[in-house]
């Protein structure tokens, strides 16, 4: 690969007093993850805030300048502590305004489902001015995407839901690939000779992860990670050798 | 209750690659939030970062001055992916010295499970000068403590004890305390009278959260938080009393 890959970032920013008090474990930041490193956009940052109007605010600001995109779960609900709309609409400084197609959505739902479009109801059609709708095929109430930001609820399918929606027009980057070896030796065997390969390829991302090995006791992981093929597998290989000397000299010390 | 309640807050800064490419999922934001929620400490923030050290020394500075504590998780090991001690010495302007108690752990723990005390696994007693360690009897390898920055490793099982060994030693404020209450209704068909009740207190947390009932189907659970035990239980009593009204309204009306 001689050209430059392309290199697209994302944030997440995760909203909602219950993740901070422990009352709701969050389950979007591991599957987010996932999903943008699969189609190519390397998630960069996560932040976690409260169900507070100023701390969204600065998150939200501080966040969309640096990366290239910014997806935010949690706070579009029909309740007084959902606030997410309002602080996206100051962040971006214009008006939250009640969004006709988002309103003709909420009565569609209500009519199969039954309820009132009554003031809570109403919140949830309440848009950042210029900002386009988000479909949710799972609950009705629609997220949204202004400038950089994609705003999307916080249970776990409608997220779900909504970032299939957006997948398909995001930009995105020559993707990071990634190769596990499983090293079979424990960390503080490896780590100095690993530490040589990762100088040598400052290009080529290199982790090390230790896990407990149910037969033999402590192990290692270690994921080399490369936007190019090639130079993935020439480290990888080189990894390799060094483990089977690493492991012989273990072997013969024993 | 006169008196002003004492707080206390929290950030924590979840450090490693492994979490933002979605290899590793989080254990420990979940963890620490229930044990800090529980001992009387506010988690009011929580950030994820790379193993980029500019990174982590940026989301340390703009942490530490913000929160009574911030915890690290991850980045403490053997390996060169492993930053977080020197970012810790980098944020508080002090050197990154081989610590002799934590030296002397090291090799005490290798005399009992064999390996040697090479270049590695001596990266794990480098502790930036003036921080004390935090012992860790899972597996050996000390995390430390400097001014108001607690550094913990990123394997739950030796957080957890990272966690036990440093709680009793945390300032803890007047707990918040709170209860929850099954709505039995939908969300939309409360959030506008529980609005006007958020309204009126604005010094009691209110917090609503949609679930699916297996049995009703669309439920809610209204959670209500204090740290003064009166106002708590009138206002779980107010919220009470809207909710039999709203359902016998609801029923009315079907």
């Amino acid at each position: 690969m001689s050209a430059k890959p392309d290199i697209v970032t994302a944030a997440v920013l995760v909203i909602g007093d219950e993740i901070l008090s422990g009352r709701t474990k969050d389950r979007n930041i591991g599957y987010i993850a996932d999903y943008l490193t699969a189609i190519g956009i390397d998630l960069k940052e996560v932040r976690v805030v409260a169900d507070d109007a100023p701390a969204i605010v600065e998150a939200l600001n501080g966040l969309r300048v640096k990366y290239t995109y910014v997806f935010t779960t949690g706070g579009i609900g029909p309740t007084h502590d959902d606030i997410t709309a309002d602080c996206v609409a100051q962040a971006f400084g214009v008006r939250l305004d009640l969004h006709p197609e988002a309103v003709a959505i909420l009565k569609e739902r209500l009519a199969k489902t039954g309820g009132e479009l009554n003031e809570a109801r109403l919140r949830m059609a309440r848009i950042p001015r210029g900002a386009e709708l988000v479909v949710n095929k799972v609950s009705g109430a629609p997220g949204f995407w202004i400038g950089n930001v994609i705003t999307m609820a916080g249970i776990p399918a409608v997220m779900q839901t909504m970032l299939d929606e957006v997948a398909p027009k995001l930009k995105t980057g020559t993707k990071l690939l990634s190769e596990t070896i499983r090293a079979d030796a424990k960390e503080g065997d490896v780590g100095t000779e690993l530490g040589v390969i990762a100088k040598a390829h400052p290009e080529t991302i290199i982790g090390s992860y230790p896990f407990i090995d149910e037969k033999h006791g402590p192990n290692t992981n270690i994921v080399v990670r490369s936007r190019d093929a090639g130079k993935l597998a020439a480290v990888k290989a080189e990894v390799e050798t060094m483990l089977v000397k690493v492991r012989s000299q273990l072997g013969a010390a024993r």
